[in-house]
């Protein structure tokens, strides 16, 4: 076993039976590192989520373009995001990790520390995974799981015609900086003005609160682009939906700051906000815990998704998407 | 998104919404693939297990020396077994699979009936994952979610001075076939001659039983080889222990069939049989649902694993361990 390797696993061991927690919960971690599995206890009566999401090298990542606690910090996020997608509350991370031999200490660091302050920072503990070299580049596949009160997850198939179409935050800000990233602009891209790609924030808290005030009808978070998740609420759902163009909160970057294409706004992924429905006798505030929610639209019978501009007219939004939009 | 990773996800979709489960159950999994998360229901208060085991192409197998069904059979086989060590029952398992673009399709259908098929048999359905394109060689990562009754599961800590010390089956059986692959004899390598490798069963009905009456005091599985297993559960209890070499049940592998070395039987890995200890007043079955039950030492005071010959002559029974041995 390599000692990167040996080192990880002594700190995924440290961190998941860490002192200040106690070894035996009545929820959480059970037991960690140091058995065949971990065991984990939900509140009585409660479902358990996991969702599960590779980072890779090369794909998801540059480590020439993203510092190491930016990856492990994004990392993680995705499955917390997962986990708010569905209402629920983060409990434990997993992580697998292939590292390349040559690998410097100082990145494994790096990237544990951004994953580790991240999971704990919205209630979830590391409480295992797998270690392996890796003979090209960095493979993690992260394991998030979390619990929600029986029954009550928020699915991508709850949304009905009339229901209206409301997303979180802004959209198009990580694409953004891969757009400049990719163009050679490297220098350009400082992680504080474009954090929402390198530090992205799941809106766990958004998403517990609509679903304990039964806001949301059907829910999803924009990981892939405002149109392919929305196709992914619309087909789950069985209906069609209109989309408002002007109503699209588009994200600012740079410095001095300035607003994205509507294009990326439609099509960039990995801002991790919230996209959700909610029956139109629903009151939704313009702001709920400090982030702003944006009405967008609504949906409508049928299959079709439409994109109205300012001048009302039509044209279909096809999922075009985050993976294909870079080609 | 390439076809392979298209088909892969239609497929896993296909599975774990298969007709002949209601997409609502009462227990194991409520909604699988559609979903940001798989929503998984457990009995009313019993515990979650949760395990995660990498493959990856070149370190735990290789394409010519495997074929696709081992892999994906081998693959499940690793978490199916770690559930088996707690006691556990197998619910729901995801699969994160990193394809090579020129894979071809025919491989990728194998690896996913060997694996389905497995977890089936095991009563532990598909329900998520995550793909992507890998750079370079397969990489899975399997996740295997299983369910025990409330503080039932079996740890590694609960070893006793005085236990006894049992293996179920034999062993070495496994590393005998990598040895003769590694020596350059694939073509007397048959998987029929040497299923305990290419075909390896989990433990699962026995270590049930273990848990429902009570028998094991501490259990793991041998993943790693009994030196280096036994001292996981050395450590974790705090105890030593003493082997007999001449009751280790050597595995019979080849035709005409041969017993393995003793060395194999030691250090050899992934045989997947069900190691633990027992109170000493515990009548242990030398069969159990058709397994062979072998004693093979027992649990002393102190920290040392020692080895005693036919001759009685004693010598440390040091944790060389399958990846060490191979070397």
């Amino acid at each position: 076993m390599p000692l990167a390797e040996r080192q990880l696993i002594a700190r995924i061991r440290r961190t998941s039976n860490s002192e200040h927690r106690p070894r035996r919960a009545v929820n959480g971690i059970v037991t960690g590192i140091g058995d065949d599995c971990s065991v984990l206890r939900t509140a009585l009566g409660h479902d358990v989520l996991v969702t599960t999401d590779f980072t890779l090298e090369g794909i998801h990542f540059r480590r020439d373009w993203h510092p190491a606690e930016s990856v492990g910090h994004r990392c993680v996020t995705r499955g917390l995001s997962d986990i708010a997608a569905m209402g629920g509350e983060p409990v434990a991370v997993f992580l697998s990790l292939a590292l390349p031999g040559d690998l410097p200490q100082s990145w494994v660091d790096g990237f544990m520390r951004g994953l580790i302050r991240q999971a704990e920072r919205h209630g979830a503990r590391l409480a295992g995974g797998d270690t392996a070299e890796s003979p090209n580049g960095v493979v993690a596949d992260i394991v998030v799981v979390g619990d929600v009160a029986r029954g009550k997850a928020i699915l991508r198939s709850g949304a009905r015609p009339g229901d209206g179409i409301y997303v979180s935050g802004s959209l198009g800000g990580s694409a953004a900086a891969v757009l400049q990233l990719e163009a050679g602009r490297k220098k350009s891209v400082k992680p504080r003005e474009y954090s929402r790609h390198f530090f992205p924030e799941p809106r766990v808290e958004l998403g517990r609160i609509l679903r304990q005030k039964k806001l949301a009808s059907a829910m999803i978070d924009t990981s892939d682009g405002l149109s392919v998740d929305l196709a992914h609420i619309a087909s789950e759902s069985g209906v069609g939906a209109e989309v408002e163009a002007d109503a699209i909160p588009l994200a600012r970057v740079g410095r001095p700051s300035h607003e994205v294409d509507l294009e990326l706004g439609l099509h960039g992924g990995e801002d991790y906000e919230l996209l959700f429905t909610a029956r139109p006798n629903r009151r939704i505030p313009a702001r709920i815990e400090g982030v702003p929610i944006s009405r967008i639209g609504c949906i409508k019978r049928g299959r079709k998704i439409l994109l109205v501009n300012g001048e009302g007219s039509r044209q279909e939004l096809l999922p075009r998407g985050w993976e294909h939009f870079r080609k």
